[in-house]
């Protein structure tokens, strides 16, 4: 990496936020990957050009299954896309590195015990307990950036 | 924050883009909010499970206040992520601060009366002007950063 | 640019990244723009405020070109903002020049087929394909970056 670069060297923040951001997106790709494993398991296509070659035009239909599979991954979307935003920014302001990995480590397993509640259809209100307990690393860091950007004005 | 970080000192537009663009996830962030408080007030939720909790199974429905949450918060992913990348990229290229600043607050006041007109239910073509208004400094900020980029190909 | 800045001059990768990214943002405002013609064109609207701008409540209804685009856009979501991150962060690892630039064009043709065969309703497995293929160089580049994170920690 070149001194110009993102100098994880000097910035040991950016390199655990980079390992769980990666590690977050990976699974998002699983869960397209599940989605799409469920879609031919229930025989449940979103379009009539692919129901045509498993099956028929009467497989191209909605399956809770699927439906469910969808949810999780949007959720993903609404929450794990702005967090490698915020982090990103967030290493750059100097943190504490120990409580920057916390901020990342919480938001990490929040997302991953969330995936699991959605998918595996555990009792509520697992899965919004683990949405709630994401949001705060998020939350924490937009109000430092937010800070932080006020005060460069 | 150290010299090889992102250096809001000595890039003042950097600074207006970050704050603008934080405000903007809390504002998603607060659209989530309402979402959960409409399913909770509608008894109207996506999942089983979340039924089950509140009330019995006959809540697992759709409802049209709920869905236009959704809608909102939808066409926020589909505008205000691309701007944290766009804008972000745009204020390496060294732009006049004035038009930088102008650039990120017509589409902060863009995005913010989108939300409003939505959740507000309020007439046509409120909604659809204020979209179109925000999506101007995008796509001027698009244009610049794909003509920076082609000259250092 | 300032020295301080993305260094596009002394990152070649980055332009290829940069043009590319931007070029695949302005292809999702297409999306987003032949989404609203074919509300127009078919009469068919999510809000009831824009139905009644265009001939009625009746028009308040869903429509399968119009549910077309906008899964052809939430697929977009769901490849096209993980790379933005993902490239981004990949540029700065140092990498051979030549395989950058493959990875990037790689995602890029990808990506576009894929839009092309998801709104021309091209034959299965067309549309598959090309997801599968543009996930290619984003896994490859999750793991180059993972690699690098885990290597910094």
């Amino acid at each position: 990496m070149s001194a110009s670069g993102l100098a994880m060297e000097t910035n040991p923040a950016l390199a655990a936020f980079l390992l769980c951001s990666v590690l977050l997106v990976i699974k998002m790709y699983v869960v397209a990957v599940i989605t799409g494993q469920v879609r031919l398991r229930k025989k449940a296509f979103a379009n009539p050009e692919d129901a045509l070659r498993h099956g028929g035009l009467q497989n191209c239909r909605s399956d809770p299954d699927v439906d469910r599979c969808l949810r999780a991954h949007r959720n993903d979307m609404e929450t794990i896309y702005p967090f490698l935003f915020l982090g990103f920014v967030y290493c750059f302001l100097g943190p504490n590195l120990w409580l920057a990995r916390l901020h990342f480590l919480v938001f990490f397993l929040g997302r991953l015990v969330h995936t699991v509640a959605y998918l595996g259809k555990l009792p509520a209100p697992t899965r919004s307990l683990a949405y709630v307990l994401a949001q705060l690393p998020c939350v924490s860091m937009a109000l430092q950036v937010a800070w932080a950007a006020a005060h460069h004005l």
